[in-house]
């Protein structure tokens, strides 16, 4: 790895390609990456775009990164599945749908589809970030699927988060889009040349305005765009470059860095005190123990937080 | 809590809701409601219902438990939403969808919707199976939403998981169903009078097939539902006893019992040593560092270790 921070720092594909790899597998490689990075970054845009499957992100994410491609940034895109597809099908569904972009080294695109611990997601998505940040890329997408918490907390390493819906989804009681809602920084009705698009906009505005508004507050947009003709891109990136602004203008950035990188020290912490209090014995007989219900799970905490 | 257990034991519904309520706060609450209940556990049929926003999961969960109610059995309900709604929408959407169950004491519906962070709302969520199975409810359904790493986690505490998908949704490359049909043992496709829904099984059927099989592996059978018209029900219900039943022919479940309790144990003790080894010392000073770029989460957390 450490041969090669010059080339990260250069963007060069495969050393950044190499450079994700090392803080996906954890551990020491994860450690040194960011420990020979980590100073370099903090100049990144980073934008969160998510939302249900068909609301067509991957197409945004594509209409999006030409757009800033045309500006002359380096993009760079993290698509993250937090489920672990058996046929690697997701990476195959992204390849095919941002292939536009295939061949423009002015854009690195990785799929962290990954297997284990949210965790161990989270984490690395985080680090790969700041190792793209490293790499010079002045924008950097995370796309994520859903509204789940991984997508929650996906959305707190973004500066500016889109969540994309498409006209005629949710045809359902609307209640819940309200968590969706809420990481919302800019919302996008896509697909807009369908009949539903109005509606579904009329929707979503409805629902943010359930949300009490608070002066000096963030009030998410509501824009339609047809992200395989490329239509309304323009208006999403200065909506969230206005979102950006905002962040700015009321010093919002460092509390938000500050509480992600606390989370971060935490569950660092965390792993090696237990590693070091276990010191390789087996939690297996503790575990024997809760399952024939002799003892609960508090009580078996206790006696090994006692030996 | 003490003096209500036998209360919590007999189903009485507020004694029972209390005791969620204790485990939902955590801590010592969350300690005491355990350590008098976990005994009583191990005998509730645990199946989880999941599926994305709109593909009629309420209505379908309102109907199992319909069904199971005509049996005998009695039902407990927990409807968990990672995301966070600013309005309370989505208990009241559940309230409206389930109102056939309302005033029926063999049944207890809760929602999970908190705030907070993952492991929070996971371990509230496994500690309040574990309050409903105590109470001495035969079935405990889990409802979640979407296909985030916190719907397989939760997935994880299920004996049986039960995936809902309504005709038509995705029509997307279906490259990002992989994920949700990993964690599916049973397939329903909902709303089967829409025309699309033969399609939308072909495809699911497609999908489970790109599955390498292996000998004596559970296969996922794809039924079809009309959940709101209770047509379809009993052939689910059947499918998943036979998932269960499948899961004892071949003690499956003793090893993911423990594998819970391993990552349970695991959560509890990284928390309690990490407020050991604090004692009540902030790490804002690190955090500081870190945000300054001086160091590196790693070199931090190595600091706050030898200290």
């Amino acid at each position: 790895m450490l041969d090669s921070i010059e080339r990260v720092r250069a963007g060069e594909p495969r050393a950044v390609a190499r450079a994700i790899s090392a803080v996906e597998r954890g551990g020491a490689d994860a450690r040194a990456t960011i420990g020979a990075l980590y100073r370099f970054t903090g100049k990144a845009f980073i934008i969160g775009v998510t939302g249900a499957p068909g609301a067509g992100k991957s197409t945004l994410v594509n209409a999006l990164a030409k757009f800033f491609r045309r500006r002359g940034a380096r993009v760079g895109i993290l698509t993250v599945d937090p489920t672990s597809p058996f046929t690697g099908g997701a990476l195959l569904g992204d390849r095919f749908r941002m292939q536009d972009l295939s061949g423009d080294a002015g854009v690195f695109i990785r799929s962290m589809a990954t297997r284990g611990a949210l965790g161990g997601l989270a984490s690395a998505t985080f680090e790969a970030i700041h190792v793209l940040d490293a790499a010079g890329f002045e924008i950097v997408m995370i796309e994520t699927v859903g509204a789940g918490q991984s997508e929650v907390d996906i959305a707190k390493h973004a500066h500016t988060t889109i969540v994309v819906e498409a006209p005629g989804m949710g045809d359902d009681i609307q209640a819940n889009k309200a968590g969706i809602l809420e990481i919302a920084d800019v919302l996008v009705v896509n697909k807009a040349d369908r009949e539903e698009a109005n509606a579904t906009a009329a929707v979503l505005e409805m629902n943010l305005n359930l949300k009490p508004r608070i002066e000096n507050e963030w009030r998410a947009p509501v824009l339609k765009a047809i992200a395989l003709k490329e239509q309304g891109i323009a208006e999403i990136v200065a909506a969230a470059e206005q979102h950006r602004e905002y962040l700015r203008a009321h010093n919002l950035l460092p509390a938000r860095e500050r509480a992600r990188w606390r989370a971060e020290l935490e569950n660092i912490l965390q792993k090696q005190l237990l590693a070091r209090a276990l010191n390789g014995k087996p939690l297996d007989a503790w575990v024997e123990k809760i399952a024939a219900r002799e003892m609960d799970v508090y009580q078996a905490a206790d006696a090994v937080m006692e030996e």
